[in-house]
Parts: structure tokens; C-alpha cells; sequence
């Protein structure tokens, strides 16, 4: 089977350009001397975690529980969840811990530390558990400077009932940069925090197991990662518009895109549509801090993602994507075309399934763990 | 089964307001004298388009061929196919077709019609074809005051192969309508579009079996729809932020609603997060050109959907919503916050199910038709 065979919108990856993704992270985790535990939430399916845990321990990185329960069942051993875990879903944290080596949560708050003792007691277990800490997205995450921070670090290194992993951070601010070395400067912030952290922990008499940063571009940007222990970058596996716009990648790097149908052409006012809209592409804006006029992805040819000029997404709909530009008048109502997507994490989250191709040649369909 | 027992983010679907839009609507339509064929891409799910559909022919829009197959394997006979058909999904818009007693499409080019004259041909049928029209969103849709238009309803209304269904538009730039009176003259350019193009054709001997228009905004705004046939609103079954601010309806009458819990708050810093991110809420925007700082919903109590003050959704990421403002101090880990979505279609489309409420009691369970 082939490209030209799938139906549209389909979500498509570029097995090469995957695999090359996936091997430079793990030899630059490598070659930085950190382990590497890939978020996974960027294509939640399994084929691909295994790929890019290759020569690395094969912990992963998931961001909720529907990916944890499906990771576990393919043999997913180690796993941290990291979006602070909701007091109501220790339940099922406890009932996925018991099936593998160790589901791992995060808390910033003494009400979660609490409703976990509380879990972890009830079921006579331990529970581990990472405390996260802010280091300048103001998202989650405890102030590191916080007396706060030092009561709840303490706190966890104390319990009986929590296996403390240590200390973790994400400097998702990295997404504002505009090029790799303001990225680079994220990254120093996501190190820095941490290690001044730890030493005040240290200080304090509380010791730090492990620690934990993580981010494509921050990774992607970084020269010196001494003293940290683990990274979890995600979206390096598909890379997207946006990464390659802040200078994580180039275009060519990206390995994820969806194939879309023109279905009208209007070429005398330079307008067409395709078949994918918002619930194909998603609506992120993308790096319009950098280019204003980026659309809602970029479009390229079928057969090998060369750049198509004079065509650009202005808008989308629920299933219209609008495109203008003198490149329609090379379109007809049936033409297929290959969209690079801004954000390819929240794109490949609207499919059931993926077709992995090689050139054009379908070699395989992978499936994520959609839902909570 | 209460709200409080569900997990998060789950999808909600208030039935009491859900059915008194769908009556109101309904019996707007009867009032204004035409034909009700709601769209269904709003909810995707049989259960609900049977409600909407009371008191009306039956006949639904919809926005793919998954909706069309679901929706016909529940018992829909007359369905349109409301995005311009390629011409790869004819096979299987005619194997739909045979099933039912209409699957009709969408065409606005002579290599659509060509293509659909063909397959009718192999077939030895005759495929039921709308011709759709531009009133002004220069989306889809054909220039009616064009030569090109007068010959494509020629081709439709002369072809062997093809029941000419008649002339469909949409003003879908009603949704930049800033209030009622705005969108009123959107829907004035519906009517005014189509009366004019008919006569057009008329005036060239070609008859237009059937008018149809639609949007919620328009068909909410409109007085008057003397002359047109049949009228396709879809977002009025469940409404959100977006169309009550720009006056289809209240907040109070929004029917689809997100169940979240925090699970991070540093009231310190007037900050939180939700476990409701992108893959939730959807990246919508929301109303910017009529509240800048709407933010990405908008937060309610759980059991009364009330508005909760001083909270506002300034950010999202996948499984993140960023939560800022005074209301902050009385959130904690754990807390349920109930989220009115600025586009309830594309919130609604994560969910692989609905949990219907009256009240705060689980009813019932629906399953829309996702995918494509």
C-alpha cells in the first residue's frame, strides 16, 4: 500500500526521519551523560517509545493516566506522570504502580502529598514520588526559593509511605525563544534552578535521589548538562513547524505530517481548500512570535516533504482548512498534499491511528493511547 | 452515578438545555417557514441528532464520511455531506448512498462534477448533488455572480447521471459578527446570495429544486427566510463562549461543558493549573475580536454552572490549562471546576464519549461518530 492509496486526512510518519530523530537524542543524552526518559505524549504508541529508548534505561515520560495504563500493558516498566497527580486519581496511580517496577507522580502542593500518604498507607505500599519545582514558566511547579519548597521536599523525604525520586522541572518558557541560543538560555535556567535547589536541599539535610529536567529545545540547545540526572524531551521523535522556527530543528527533520485532499479550487482569487481543518491539524497558531504570517502548518509535496511555495493555511475550520497563494493555480479538486503541522504533539492526538511510511510506501500502522 | 464520581477531563452534556435549544430551534425553524436539517458535527452522535431532528423531516449535515456512515447505520436516511466532496471518497459516498435514501454532496468545480458523472456512470446510478455557493466567507463555494456558476448549475441541473439537489451556502463570517444586529446582516447575505443566483439561473432556464443555508449565528439572528428551503445550524445543540458573545445565545443556555480538577495551586502567586489542557478544551481563541482577554473557556461551578469570578484559563497546553486570578485562594488540589468551552464542536470532538447530566446526576452515556 501506498500514500496515494490512504484515505484523507490521515496522519503519516516518516519512519527514517523518526528513527534519525529518535538515535541523535539518545546519543546526545548519551554524550551529555544523562538518562534519557522520552515523554511519550507526543505520539503515545509504543512502537515508537521502544525505538527511541534504545541504548537508554527505558523509563518513559507520560502525561496521563489512558497513556500509563497502555505503556504498562506493553512492558513499560518505569514511568513518571507528569502533570501533577489529582488527589482523586491516586486510585488507579496505586492499581498501575502494583502492575510494573514503578508509576511515578508529581506534586507541588501539601494537599497531594497528603491524599497520597493517605493512599499509600491505606494500601500498607510506598509510593514513589517526584517533587516539582518552577523554573520560571510559572505553570506547576513550586518556587525552588519558596520556604514552601524546603517543607514540601522535606516532607517527602521523611514519609514513610513515598519513595521520594527527587527533584523536577521543565522550562517550558523555552518555547518563547526565537533561536537556539535563547533556548540555550533556557536550558541554563532549568540546570541552575535545579542544582541551587538541590544544595540548599542539601544544606537543609535533605538528599536529592535524582533530578530531572527536560524539554526539545532546551535539550536540543544544551552543552553541559553536569549534574543532572535525567532528560525528558517529547517532541523531538516528530519535530514540527514550530520547533524548527525556534531552532530546535530543521524542516526537513520533521517526521510526522498529515496528508489532506484539495476539495475546491478558486484559483482566479487564489483560494482552495483542503480536508483537513482543526480536528485534523489542530488550531495552534504556531510561531507567531516569530513569523506572524506562519498559517496553520506548512505545506509540502507528497512524495518527499520538498517545501511547495506560494501556498499558505490561513485559516481552518472544524474541517476545512482554507489555503491562499499563486501556488493554487497548480491545484485541482482531488490533488493530494502533505502538511507539515505547527504543533505536531496536539495534530497526532486526533488520530486513532497512524500510518508509518517509508518514501511512499505504508510499512506500517502504529496506534496511540487516545484519551485520559 | 454523580458528577463528583467521574474521572477528569470528562466531557459533560446538560440534556435539559441541550433539549431546550434543540426545541427552541426547532420551533424557530417552523416559525420561520423552513426546513430544519441540523448539523451534526457538533456532537457527532445519534442520540442527540434524533432529538434535534423532532418535529422536523429527518434529514441531518454532516461534516464527514464517518459521521455519514455512523449516522446512517442509526437510521438517518437523508443526509448532505456538507464539506466539497473529493473525488477519491465518491466510492464510498456511493456505497453510503445505496444504503440510504440520500447521501447528497457537495460540489463547487467541473472536475468534482466530472468525477462524480463518472462514478455515477460506472455505477449505472444517479448521485444527488448540492451546488454550493460563496455569500461572502470565501471559503468553498463558487462566486454566484460568476459565468462559472451559472455553468455548473447548468451541468448539475442537465447531467443524466445527477439529481441536482439545488443551491447551499454558508456565512460563516457571521462568526466575526460582533453582535445580533452584525450577524443579522450576515444572514441577510445568505438569503439575499441565494434569491439572487436563483433568479439568475431562472432567468436562464435552469430550475433550483432546493435552497439551502445555514449557521447558528445567522439562523438565531435571522427574521425573515421567506423563499429559502432548509436551514443548517449545528452549534445550537450544545452553543459555548463564542456564540453567546456574540449573541446567539446566553452563557446560561451552553449545554456542553468540560469536568476538570486542579491538581496545582500556588495561590501565593494567583496561579493554577487543571487537568483540562489543548487535547480537552481545544487551542480555540475564542472571541478576541470582542474580549481580548476571554482566555480559553470559561470557568463555572460544577453543580449549577454559575460563574465562578475571578478565574480566568490565560494559557493551555496539552494536559495543562494555566488558571490565574483572586478566585485562585479558594482552589486545592482536587477542587472540580466545571469549563464552558469557547468552541464547544471542537472541544466536544476529543471526547470518545459524553456523559449526559440533569442536574448532577449521570443519565446517560453517547458516543459520537469520530474520525474520518
Amino acid at each position: 500500500m501506498r500514500i496515494e492509496d490512504l484515505e484523507t486526512p490521515s496522519a503519516l510518519i516518516d519512519f527514517d526521519r523518526f528513527e534519525r530523530n529518535a538515535t541523535r537524542m539518545a546519543d546526545r543524552a548519551t554524550e551529555l551523560g544523562v538518562r534519557l526518559r522520552p515523554h511519550v505524549k507526543t505520539h503515545k504508541c509504543a512502537e515508537a517509545a521502544r525505538i527511541q529508548s534504545q541504548g537508554h534505561f527505558g523509563g518513559i515520560t507520560v502525561s496521563t493516566l489512558a497513556e500509563a495504563r497502555g505503556f504498562a500493558a506493553a512492558g513499560f516498566g518505569d514511568i513518571t506522570y507528569a502533570v501533577p497527580v489529582a488527589p482523586q486519581k491516586l486510585a488507579e496511580v496505586v492499581e498501575i504502580n502494583s502492575r510494573i517496577d514503578r508509576l511515578s507522580v508529581l506534586v507541588d502542593h501539601m494537599v497531594t502529598i497528603s491524599a497520597i500518604e493517605e493512599t499509600a498507607r491505606s494500601h500498607a505500599i510506598v509510593l514513589p514520588v517526584w517533587l516539582k519545582i518552577d523554573c520560571g514558566l510559572h505553570r506547576a511547579g513550586v518556587d525552588p526559593e519558596s520556604e514552601l519548597a524546603l517543607a514540601l521536599a522535606t516532607r517527602l523525604s521523611n514519609s514513610g509511605h513515598i519513595d521520594f525520586r527527587g527533584v523536577l522541572t521543565h522550562a517550558g518558557q523555552s518555547y518563547d525563544a526565537s533561536n537556539r541560543t535563547e533556548a540555550l538560555a533556557s536550558a541554563r535556567d532549568e540546570c541552575e534552578v535545579t542544582h541551587t535547589f538541590v544544595k540548599r536541599l542539601a544544606k537543609a539535610g535533605v538528599e536529592v535521589p535524582e533530578t530531572s529536567i527536560g524539554s526539545t529545545p532546551t535539550i536540543s540547545a544544551a552543552r553541559n548538562l553536569d549534574g543532572i540526572g535525567e532528560v525528558r524531551p517529547g517532541n523531538y521523535a516528530f519535530f514540527d513547524v514550530f520547533q524548527a522556527a525556534i531552532g530546535s530543528c530543521t524542516l526537513d527533520d520533521i517526521a510526522f505530517s498529515v496528508l489532506a485532499t484539495v476539495v475546491s479550487v478558486h484559483p482566479e482569487e487564489q483560494r482552495a481548500v483542503i480536508d483537513a481543518g482543526a480536528l485534523a491539524l489542530s488550531k495552534d497558531p504556531g510561531p507567531t512570535h516569530i513569523d506572524p504570517d506562519c498559517g496553520y502548518g506548512r505545506i509540502v509535496a507528497v512524495e518527499d516533504q520538498h517545501p511547495l511555495p506560494g501556498l499558505r493555511i490561513t485559516s481552518i475550520s472544524q474541517e476545512h482548512g482554507e489555503i491562499d497563494g499563486p501556488g493554487t493555480a497548480a491545484l485541482r479538486p482531488g490533488t493530494r498534499l502533505r502538511i507539515l503541522p505547527n504543533h505536531s504533539c496536539l495534530s497526532a492526538a486526533c488520530f486513532d491511528s497512524y500510518r508509518v511510511v517509508r518514501g511512499t510506501e505504508i510499512i506500517d500502522e502504529w496506534r496511540p493511547f487516545r484519551g485520559w
